[in-house]
């Protein structure tokens, strides 16, 4: 895509009602545009970024075996009256509203209720399990306060996965293989070395329930940490039981602020025992199916990437998470047919490209290809035209180099 | 993918409650899931339909210059009372709730104010025009009655593309590149032969605005149409004057059922004036931008398809919104080690294959084929082994005809 395409303009100042890094740079560089508190419209760069995100994220739950679907965002009261979860006293996120007819209707904050009413539907025998389906859903939550920019939305993308198994034997093993698919995640989305399973208070049904906390100075959340056990505990159940299950001091861990990008939780029999989910085992039997829930926020992750992976030259995105991999500048008239080519050549290469084709002087398109966070900068100039050859510049390092076409195209490749 | 891993079953029966025959097909081969009166989840078949659908649209929106992007679903009052849209004596449609404050915010039906709004933060001069932007958003609206299936939801997927021109001129370019743009849409969902664009009323700006109609038994609207001229008339404005405009005569015409897919529209610079979105023009003068809406109602195409497109065996896909290009049967358990080579190859080939693996008598099999809808069926028999053949059998035609592997890899490439 050329610059002069893009109808969004890059920014030098922050909006004055933002106070997160994350919706600063992201408004500055043209991602986002804010609706209302906690509320994001995504142009096309920003748009970009999350599907990539969903990509990694659909190409890892297809991997071990999830099945993509998608609910509804409308509610019905009763599925939720059923668990107790329809109440304001128990969820407090809800959006509600009202079919013409005064009946209630809910704005889905989470599908645990919807997937499990959908579910009695195809689930009779133990030959049908397990189950496990996933969708890319925007999720309302009806936040209190909302000053986190995109890290917590009253409006979000949110893929949510749901496994259902006969057993807890069956559930742990799934459990334990979408825990390491967690893992290949957040390393493609280039905060793995900062991300850890976390131990959290498990509800009713285990001991722990599992976050994945990213180290984050934008973080709601305190995590205490041992890199090199590769342990962390949230401060929820950080006690001496905790401690001694996990074989760590307290002299051990380190206190630090932390995001939430993902969670996955045991619900065990409870939903099923509420709602009547049941299954015909090998004997005959009726038995409640076994529940597990596992959580990404899409457009969280894209906010604790914009905290982290940033300087204050603007974003510095993972190539997988990148809108475009090159930002293509041509410096002056006499190279714009060789930047022309080089634009056509990479993108039949399948390259992504971000051609600034404007009339502006260097410095400004130089300014935006930092500001925008493409993973690598081409410069073509009438200076190194002269001996074929083109400037490289990672933004990671900032470290020019000048290639041949060959050269350029193997670092490309 | 095997039918063995989709959890999703067949069945002969519809559901009770439902009266429309897209919902009937759809909900019997397990595309689609009823929450509640118009709104549907859709299965892990049912999303690879609107995906594919999606794809179609998003490439002939992206070739046209379409820049896809997504708006969110929580609005603003302040913004649609600008332009008198909030009232609920104006749009009827409206979903209403409140933030915790007491904030009243919408649910989107639509997004014409929503883009208005964004873009006054882009748009500054003639020379940030024409802008064309499009998402596909879950649309919320507040039907009184919803018993059309997926054809009129309360919730429903739509493409809604904006345009924002300097002028009338400009503007009209892009309407025509548009409506060229729709029949290419319609020709590929098949459904193009019997789709017209449809002269209706035009509101305050033009004389008509254009619907994309398709005849349809269980549309809601009334149009008349001469298939030899290629022209269409909305009943709203069948009058003398009209028929004048268009050089046809009312005998001329045929009284149908049809079902809006698709409208284009013409606000002129009303909404610009309202919201006061205005560009600096060559000579330094404010001017109000020039605004035209598309729409596709993308869940609405696929139950008008399914209307259309489906016999008293089932639905039958066309190929590029089939979920799966092959059905693959084997039958008997010799027959298994072919067929599972053949599942391999026909992968391999990028052929999204359906293969059913089950223990399940042929008719079984074959009842579920035609009641899917998947274009072409292949069957993996002992008889045939011995020839080393293949049954191949199109859901359009039904009929079957032997063929030998390098026979069946040509019909498919």
């Amino acid at each position: 895509m050329r610059v002069s395409q893009l109808f969004t303009k890059t920014s030098k100042n922050a909006p004055a009602d933002e106070v997160a890094k994350n919706a600063q740079l992201l408004t500055r560089a043209g991602y986002i545009y804010k609706v209302m508190a906690g509320v994001y419209a995504y142009t096309p760069l920003g748009l970009r970024v999350i599907e990539n995100i969903k990509r990694i994220v659909r190409e890892e739950m297809n991997a071990i075996g999830g099945q993509e679907l998608i609910m509804t965002s409308l509610q019905p009261k009763e599925v939720w009256e059923s668990t107790t979860r329809w109440s304001d006293d128990v969820v407090d996120v809800w959006f509600k509203t009202k079919l013409k007819d005064g009946t209630d209707i809910g704005l889905a904050w989470s599908h645990e209720e919807a997937i499990m009413t959908m579910m009695k539907q195809y689930v009779n025998s133990y030959k049908d399990l397990p189950i496990n389906v996933y969708q890319f859903q925007t999720k309302l939550r009806n936040e209190l306060r909302a000053k986190s920019g995109i890290m917590r939305g009253r409006e979000f993308v949110m893929k949510d996965m749901y496994s259902l198994s006969t057993d807890a034997e069956q559930h742990e093993i799934f459990y334990q293989t979408t825990i390491e698919a967690y893992k290949r995640i957040y390393d493609r989305l280039g905060i793995g070395n900062d991300t850890y399973v976390t131990f959290a208070s498990g509800g009713a049904f285990t001991k722990f329930s599992h976050e994945f906390q990213t180290i984050c100075d934008a973080g709601e959340d305190i995590i205490y940490v041992n890199r090199e056990k590769g342990i962390a505990v949230n401060e929820e159940v950080l006690n001496q039981e905790t401690l001694d299950t996990l074989g760590v001091t307290r002299d051990e861990l380190v206190e630090t602020k932390s995001a939430e990008v993902g969670n996955i939780f045991n619900f065990g029999t409870e939903k099923s025992e509420q709602m009547g989910v049941h299954y015909t085992d090998e004997n005959g039997a009726q038995v409640p199916v076994f529940l597990g829930s596992y959580g990404v926020g899409i457009t969280r992750v894209m906010g604790v990437i914009a905290e982290k992976l940033s300087d204050d030259k603007g974003l510095v995105w993972p190539k997988e998470v990148a809108p475009f991999t090159v930002y293509l500048v041509s410096i002056g008239e006499a190279a714009a047919q060789q930047a022309d080519e080089l634009y056509e050549t990479l993108k039949n290469k399948g390259i992504e490209v971000l051609y600034d084709d404007r009339d502006e002087r260097p410095g400004a398109k130089f300014a935006d290809a930092e500001l925008l966070g493409i993973p690598y900068r081409i410069t073509v100039s009438e200076r190194n035209m002269a001996n074929e050859k083109y400037e490289f510049t990672p933004r990671e390092t900032g470290v020019s180099e000048v290639l041949t076409h060959t050269e350029l195209l193997d670092k490309l490749g």
